[in-house]
């Protein structure tokens, strides 16, 4: 399997990645992404079909909030934290730092 | 005409809050009232037409983001800094410092 496709730190965008945070499964998988290295993609939300999470993936991923690593059949996930934290300061840990409820 | 519905403070959700900016409209929107007190609507992005911004302004309106006040025919914005302040400190200000060549 290919790595597929990130933009660069330099490409990515806020309103992109203000869009990607802002659904309850996706802010939801950035935060359980927070206290973790790496996660395998499957583990995070497994209540949600594949097809639906393969979406939320995709749009985390080209907005430029998570890395993605396949390896065999799995897919590694991480949280770009320093290029959110370069290109937008501080935008990272007030989203991480807002209610969990909110989820 | 009625004041519409507002989200009161405990009430703004963070998912709501990112949705609502990660738009390119809503974004430059939020990023121009960030430096008025109030501004009046039709004033704010003169080249959308008004049933695109009737749209969006609910959507800011309903995710807590910002206050509208009608007065006469005319419908007065502000951004609602100090209830984002208190319920997600850092993340208006991180939001508005973004490029705004993002927008």
């Amino acid at each position: 399997m290919t790595t597929p496709h990130h933009p660069s730190r330099d490409e990515i965008e806020l309103v992109d990645v203000l869009a990607a945070l802002g659904h309850p499964i996706r802010l939801q998988v950035a935060r359980a992404l927070s206290s973790e290295t790496e996660c395998v993609c499957g583990d995070l939300v497994p209540d949600v079909s594949r097809s639906t999470m393969t979406t939320h993936w995709r749009a985390l991923r080209e907005s430029g909030v998570t890395w993605e690593r396949p390896e065999g059949r799995k897919i590694y996930l991480k949280l770009r934290r320093e290029d959110l934290d370069a290109r937008f300061p501080g935008l990272l840990d007030s989203v991480l730092a807002g209610e969990p409820s909110d989820a």
